[in-house]
C-alpha cells in the first residue's frame, strides 16, 4: 500500500529537527490536494500502551497539518444521546467528510479493548466486536476512506520510566491517575489483547501499523511519513475513490416470485376498517406507553411502489401518537454534507434516541432500489450495499432498536388508475411527475430489484412485512397489525432479560 | 403584513372540504416557490389552551404541505447534550433552512409559559425570558426569518368537553394524562399567562395570530389561509432577506484608544517564560480537573491581528490538558449547511457541553470585523451583530458557560517581520497568503474596529483580555495567567450557589 519509511530507530534531536520542515511542508501540500480533489477523507487511528505517546499525537498533529481540515477526537465517557443510540453511532457522528482528515485518539476500537484487558475470559465477544469493526472499516474503504491505523509500542521498562514521569509533574499526572488499563500491572494484558486485535483487523484497506515508540524522534517521523506516503500514494491514483471491491453479498439463488404470491385482491370494508383501524391504533399506543418500551426505540421503514400509500399509511399509524415521540423522516436531495459522506451517513443522523419513533419514508433501500435499477451507482456499490444494509440494521437490532419495514405493493393497473387521479386532482398534482411515469416502464426491473432485497435483507429481526395495497384499508390495517404483532414480540422477547 | 383572513367562524364541514382542495395546491406551490428562491425559512409556532388542537396541527401540516421540506418540532425533555448547554441550543439545532419550513409544536414559549402557569409568583422571571425570545426572534427576523405564532383558543366549556372526549378514547386518552397545565382546572391561569405572553412577544416581525379554534374548520382554513398569505406576501417583496432593521447597537462614544494603551514592549525572558508557563499550565490543569467546574464548560475566543501567534498560544493552553474534554474550532468556508442558517448557527453548533472546553481559532467576532472592514456584509448587519452577539455570550453565561475572550495585538512592524520570516520558511509559507498582505493596508479600519468591538460586547462576565503580543513569550504567559484568574474567579462567584 505504501512505500516503507526507512528512519534509523535512534535518530537523535538533531536530525529529526533538520527533517521536520520539509516533512511538514510536503504533509501540507498532501493536505491542500486532498482537499482539493474531495474525493476521498483520511481516517487516522492512533493507538498504543500507555505512555507511548498516543495523547501527543492529537498536539502533534494541531502543530504539523492545517487543522481547518481535521477533526480529532479523542473518546470521553457517551452522552445519553450517543448511550440511547447503536454503538457505532457515536463514531458516525465525527467522521470526517471526503477531502478532510480525522485524527481519533481512542476511536471504535477504544472500548472493545479495554473491555478485553479488564477481563481476559472476553473472547467470543471480543472477536464478534472486532468483526463488526472489520465490516465498518470495509464499508468505509469501500466508500473511498484512507484509513491508517498506528499502534504505538514501548517496552515496559521504558514504560515505567515515562509514567513515572508523567505522575511526577502535575500538570500530567491525570493521564497517570485517569489511566484504564492500571500502566505495567497488565502491561502483558495490553500487549496481548493488542496483539489479536491487530491480526484480527489487518487488512490491505485499514492497515495497522506497528511503530516502535522509545524513541519520540523514530515515532513522530514513521507516523507523519506513513502518512504523506499513504496520502500522496492514493491521490496518484487513477480512481482515487474505488480502492477494494468487496466480494457480491446477494444470494445466489434468486427466489423472484415473492411479489407474485401477493394477493393483491384482499380487500376490507369501511364498517372493519374503521373498526380495526381503531383496535390496533389503541393497541399501538399501549404498547409505546409500557415501561418496557423505554429500553427501546423503533425504526419503521415505508418502501414501496410509487402511489402505493406510503404517506398514507404512515399518517394513520402517527394519527395519535405522542407527537414528541416521532418524527417523519423524508429524503430530499442530499445536502453537502451527506454528499460527502458515506451513503449510509444521512440515515445514521437520523436514528431515534431511545423511546423514540423514526419514520422513513424511502429508506437506505435506495441504493439497491432506484441506484440499482437507474444505474446512479456502479454494480459494484449496490451488490456490496446488501451486507452494509444487513450490518446497519444489526447493529440497530443489538441495541434495542425494534426494525420493522414494509413494502407496499400494487400492481400495474392500480398504479394506472391511481396517476390518473392524482393529475386530476388540484393538490394531488404536486405527487406526480414525468419521472413516475418513466419508473414504470421498468416496471419488471424494479420488481427484480425489490424481490432480491428482500431476499437478501429480510431477517427475523428486521423483517419485510409485503403489505398488499391495491386496497388502501387493507394496507393500512396490514401495517397497522403486523407492526403491533412485531412489538409485542421483540418486547416479551426481552423478557427474560429485563 | 398580510391581508386579513375572511373565514365565517362558524363554517360547517362542506364548505370546509369545499375550500380545502384550493388551500392545498396553493400552499404546496408556494412551498416551491420558497423553496425555489431559498431566500429566507418559515418558522410556524403552533401553541394553545389544552384540547384546542394543537397536535393536531402537526398531522395536519403532514397532509397539506410537502413534508420532505418541513421540519417539525415537538418539546420532549431535554436530554443531556441538551441539558448542558445554554436553553437555546436545542431549538437552535432546529432551525429550518432557508427555503424550508418549521412547525413548531411546542417552542421557545413552552418552558416559560408553563413555568408561569404552574408557579404565579414567577413574574420577573417569565418578563426575562420573554424578552430573551423578543431578541432572539428580532435576530431570526433580521436574518430573514418569516415569522408566524398562532395561539388557539377555546372556551372553558368547550375545552372541558373536548378533554373529556379525548379520555374517554383509549387512543386519545394519554393527551389528558400528559397535560402538564392540569386542564379546566388552571384554564384562567393559562388564560392569564398566554395574554401577558401575547402581549410582550407580539411585534410586526414575529406577530401572534389568536385563532378561534371551538371551530376545528375555521382553525384549519384560518391558520393555513394565514400561512399562505403571509408566504406570498414575502415572497413578492423585492428584498426577500431583509425585513427589518434593528437598532444599532453600538455605543455612540467611540473610545478608540484601547489599542494605542497598549505597551507592546512587555516581554519576558526564557526562563521566566518556563517557569511561568509551567506554573499556569498546571494551576489551569488544577481548576478544570475541580469538581465545581463539572456544571460549567469554557468556552475561549481567541481574536487577533494577523500572525499574532493565536495558533501558538492556544496549543500552550491545550498542552497539557486531556484531550477527551477540549476542541479547538476553527472555521473553512461555510457548508452549504451552515450557509442556510443564520451567521450564528455554526458556532452554536459547536458550543461545548458541561465539564468541556471549547476553543475558537477566529469567531463570531468575524462579522464586526473582517465582514465589517471588507463589506462582506451590509452595515445594518454588522450594527445589529453587537447586540446579537451580547445576547448569545449572555445566554452562554446564564447557563454557567465560563467565556472568555483574547484580542492577541502586534503592531504593523512586527507584523511585516512575521510575515517576512514566514514566507522564508518551507512549511509556514501556507500561512501567509496575498490577502494576509491586502488586509495590512486596512490597517487603521481594522484597529476602529478591533476598538468598537471591545467597547460594545466587552463585558465582566465575558470580557475581552487584550493581549500584548510582540514578545510571544510574555503573550502566552499572560493568555494563561488571565484565564486561571477568569476561572477561579467565576467558580468563586458560585460558591454561595452551589
Amino acid at each position: 500500500m505504501f512505500e516503507p519509511v526507512e528512519i534509523a530507530h535512534d535518530i537523535d534531536k538533531d536530525s529529526f529537527e533538520e527533517r521536520l520542515p520539509k516533512l511538514r511542508t510536503d504533509l501540507l501540500e498532501a493536505q491542500f490536494s486532498l482537499l482539493e480533489a474531495k474525493k476521498f477523507p483520511v481516517i487516522l487511528i492512533v493507538a498504543g500502551m500507555e505512555g507511548a505517546g498516543v495523547v501527543d499525537a492529537l498536539t502533534h498533529a494541531s502543530t504539523v497539518l492545517d487543522t481547518r481540515y481535521v477533526t480529532t477526537f479523542a473518546l470521553d465517557a457517551p452522552t445519553d444521546e450517543e448511550s440511547g443510540r447503536p454503538r457505532m453511532w457515536r463514531y458516525w457522528r465525527v467522521l470526517p467528510p471526503r477531502g478532510e482528515m480525522g485524527v481519533y485518539v481512542g476511536s471504535w476500537y477504544t472500548t472493545p479493548l479495554t473491555d478485553r484487558i479488564l477481563d481476559e475470559s472476553r473472547t467470543t465477544e471480543f472477536e464478534q466486536e472486532l468483526k463488526t469493526i472489520n465490516r465498518f472499516e470495509a464499508m468505509l474503504a469501500a466508500e473511498g476512506a484512507l484509513i491508517l491505523k498506528f499502534w504505538l509500542h514501548i517496552g515496559k521498562k521504558e514504560q515505567a520510566k515515562r509514567l513515572k514521569k508523567l505522575d511526577s509533574d502535575a500538570r500530567t499526572r491525570w493521564r497517570v491517575e485517569e489511566s484504564p488499563w492500571g500502566g505495567t500491572k497488565r502491561y502483558r494484558q495490553v500487549e496481548r489483547a493488542a496483539g489479536q486485535m491487530m491480526t484480527a483487523t489487518h487488512t490491505d484497506h485499514a492497515p495497522w501499523i506497528a511503530v516502535n515508540a522509545e524513541n519520540p524522534y523514530y515515532r513522530g517521523l514513521t507516523v507523519g511519513r506513513t502518512l504523506l506516503n499513504a496520502i500522496q500514494s492514493r491521490l496518484s491514483q487513477a480512481d482515487q475513490a474505488k480502492p477494494i471491491s468487496v466480494p457480491a453479498n446477494i444470494p445466489a439463488v434468486h427466489d423472484r416470485t415473492v411479489l407474485m404470491d401477493l394477493d393483491l385482491s384482499l380487500n376490507l370494508d369501511k364498517s372493519d376498517y374503521r373498526e380495526q383501524l381503531a383496535k390496533y391504533q389503541d393497541r399501538l399506543n399501549e404498547l409505546l406507553w409500557k415501561k418496557k418500551f423505554n429500553k427501546h426505540s423503533l425504526v419503521l421503514v415505508f418502501e414501496g411502489n410509487d402511489a402505493a400509500g406510503k404517506g398514507g399509511s404512515i399518517r394513520r399509524v402517527t394519527e395519535f401518537l405522542d407527537p414528541r415521540r416521532y418524527r417523519v423522516n423524508q429524503f430530499a436531495a442530499p445536502t453537502d454534507e451527506e454528499k460527502a459522506q458515506p451513503y449510509l451517513w444521512r440515515f445514521w443522523r437520523r436514528l431515534p434516541v431511545r423511546k423514540h419513533i423514526a419514520f422513513f419514508d424511502r429508506s437506505w433501500y435506495g441504493r439497491v432500489l432506484v441506484e440499482r435499477v437507474e444505474g446512479f451507482c456502479s454494480e459494484a456499490d449496490w451488490r456490496r450495499a446488501y451486507g452494509e444494509i444487513n450490518e446497519f440494521e444489526k447493529e440497530m437490532t443489538d441495541a434495542g432498536v425494534i426494525v420493522i419495514k414494509f413494502w407496499l405493493a400494487i400492481d400495474k393497473d392500480e398504479q394506472q388508475a391511481r396517476f390518473r387521479a392524482r393529475e386530476e386532482t388540484g393538490y394531488k398534482r404536486y405527487k406526480i411527475t414525468d419521472e413516475d411515469w418513466r419508473n414504470r416502464e421498468k416496471w419488471d426491473d424494479y420488481a427484480a430489484a425489490v424481490c432480491d432485497m428482500v431476499n437478501a435483507t429480510g431477517t427475523r429481526l428486521s423483517p419485510w412485512i409485503l403489505v398488499e395495497a391495491n386496497d388502501k384499508y387493507f394496507a393500512r390495517v396490514k401495517v397497522l397489525r403486523t407492526l403491533c404483532e412485531h412489538i409485542e414480540k421483540q418486547l416479551e422477547g426481552k423478557k427474560s432479560k429485563s
